[in-house]
């Protein structure tokens, strides 16, 4: 199977450039001392999670948190444990009735743990006769979920927890905010500050709080004290993406994931393709315009993944077509109907959700050389 | 099985709703005197497409093509076949590469027509071992694909298709930009207007264009002479959502499908939720944008459907985390974690695609009467 007999709109992944973006985040974490757990809400595969997983240094400070991995849906976590992975953790806050479905997993071998930051659901949790282990989640200036680290009810928290509490969690997310290095630095300082500031909270207060979990991908790549982060979340990093190329968490040339696609029209009165990546295709992200260089829906690179179209990019997008206006500092040129070229995305993590599998080619090579699953939903 | 039973998030599709919405096109095309050929790209559903052929009227001006679809990729057609109908326009422009599976599918019995508006895609089609009908695509000022009605290359186009040739088609989806009546009348009538000249060049050349089909929701909708007109073509009437509510193609109570969504944190001091619908779950469709009330990404409902949190609306999507800022002139209130609410989308087209099947209740039902699957992907 070649790329020139793939139906269109698909998803290409580049395994060279996903490979060195894992080794990347897998050095970084490991010069921080820290055990990695890569989030596979972008990836969504098993394969992908091998890899991440293969890379992994494996330094937990506890000695066995260095194979896992953190997961966004139950979907993701039942997906996961089908193919024999151990020990998640599922990053987005539990609720009561997902507590029978956590059980289930968690009697499947799921090792999952989950977070809160509510005092009836820590109740819930204790109450229920399969308890997971759960961390309580921070909040370190994202404003998204979690607790003040020194909001009282931490404790409260904790005491209805008991032996099912684990640790503490905070996502620095307003990370993918920063303009500067500076403000970067800022943000993932106090993202591991707030965290610790927690977890010693708890831990003065006679719990053990074994696990403080960090991360964003910016801030995993942040330099810094991390004495006393036992681990770091990230996952956004292994594809890339436009809007990460722009912040700087990895170099222009680093996006693993683009759309495949075929010329479906010409417009050469305005220099503009009609492909057959639309909306759905591509998702309606469109996170590059907050940055300095707006690429539209996605930036046209050539099928051999070259940047051979300068700055052409998806200026609209329709629910199937995708409207290409073409860079006018390139000699005009209408290639013909039925022609491929492939998108990188504004936000891997939104445009791979449309795909129920990636077709994996190597660099610069026609030929695919494995087709990958995804779950998807929920 | 009960909206309290299901796992979040998913999506509900109100079949009250749907009906009112299906019987209300069909009659407002059958007073126009014209088919209905039903679009399948917001519900991808055989069980919606069985209630909306069903409503059909069958006022077929050539006799044949009252029991057809449109679809908008070619995973619609193949899932469609298999499910026994036939009929169908495919309403994207076709590249040559894709005409093998065409025919494939044409083999099967989908009675599948394609579009161009090119000539060596033309020639291609006519090159072909099992050709499709084809329609040549018109551009009536949404200048997305199509011909102006009188490019020459209209006739060099028909005179390479032969006897593939099987009548013109175009879509005003400019008409989703109209904010007036007096707009959306000039753009239905430039619509039939266009599609009818560019028929009659056809036929005052001698060939044969025995389909003249046109559509976009609000232009079929709208008044005016149908006359010579065959068929129009509509989607997003079955489903509507709070952009279509917002240029008045339906009423604000007419929006069939919702997310059904957990409350999974509290920002009281914000007077904000955090639920389970992110912005894969809603998608990042922003079109309400656009209007004079922006919706966000969502409009928060009751689980019951009811509009009982005023105008709560999801102000920000994260991958899998909404936020919604609550209505301020409600009274402050922070319904318990694990609580049940409902997001209308900006557009259902986009929300949809993230969902692999629908739950299918009664208006202000609690049962789940019925699970109907989609087809997803291409």
């Amino acid at each position: 199977m070649r790329l020139s007999d793939l139906p269109t709109p698909c998803l290409i992944l580049d395994r060279q450039i996903l490979q060195h973006n894992i080794a990347r985040m897998a050095q970084a974490v490991a010069r921080h001392g820290v055990a990695l757990r890569p989030h596979m809400k972008t990836a969504k595969s098993i394969d992908v999670a091998r890899m991440a997983l293969a890379a992994n240094p494996g330094v937990a400070t506890d000695g066995h948190e260095a194979d896992g991995i953190t997961v966004s849906t139950l979907a993701e976590a039942e997906y996961f444990t089908g193919h024999g992975l151990s020990n998640m953790l599922y990053a987005v806050g539990i609720t009561p009735q997902k507590l029978d479905q956590v059980a289930k997993l968690n009697a499947a071998g799921a090792g999952l743990m989950v977070i809160t930051d509510d005092a009836m659901v820590a109740e819930a949790i204790s109450a229920h006769s399969l308890p997971p282990r759960t961390l309580i989640e921070i909040d370190t200036g994202e404003h998204r979920g979690g607790l003040s680290p020194d909001d009282p009810m931490l404790l409260e928290i904790a005491t209805r927890l008991g032996r099912n509490l684990a640790g503490v969690c905070t996502h620095a997310g307003h990370s993918y905010g920063a303009r500067s290095d500076q403000d970067l630095q800022q943000i993932a300082d106090a993202e591991r500050a707030g965290a610790l500031r927690a977890a010693e909270r708890l831990r003065a207060a006679g719990h053990a709080a074994p696990i403080v979990s960090v991360g964003s991908s910016p801030t995993a790549l942040a330099d810094g004290n991390f004495a006393g982060i036992t681990e770091i979340r990230a996952g956004v990093y292994m594809f890339g993406d436009l809007f990460q190329a722009e912040i700087g968490t990895h170099g222009p040339n680093d996006i693993a994931v683009s759309v495949l696609t075929s010329v479906i029209g010409h417009r050469p009165a305005q220099n503009r393709l009609l492909v057959d990546a639309g909306a759905i295709a591509l998702s309606k992200d469109r996170s590059t315009e907050a940055t300095g260089n707006d690429q539209g829906y996605g930036l046209a690179i050539d099928v051999a993944g070259n940047r051979s179209l300068g700055r052409s990019i998806v200026s609209r997008a329709y629910q199937e077509h995708g409207l290409i206006d073409l860079d006018p500092d390139l000699p005009a040129y209408m290639p013909p109907i039925g022609s491929r070229l492939r998108i990188l995305p504004n936000h891997s993590c939104m445009t791979a959700a449309a795909y129920d599998r990636y077709f994996v080619v190597d660099t610069g090579r026609d030929a695919v050389v494995a087709v990958w699953p995804r779950v998807n939903g929920w």
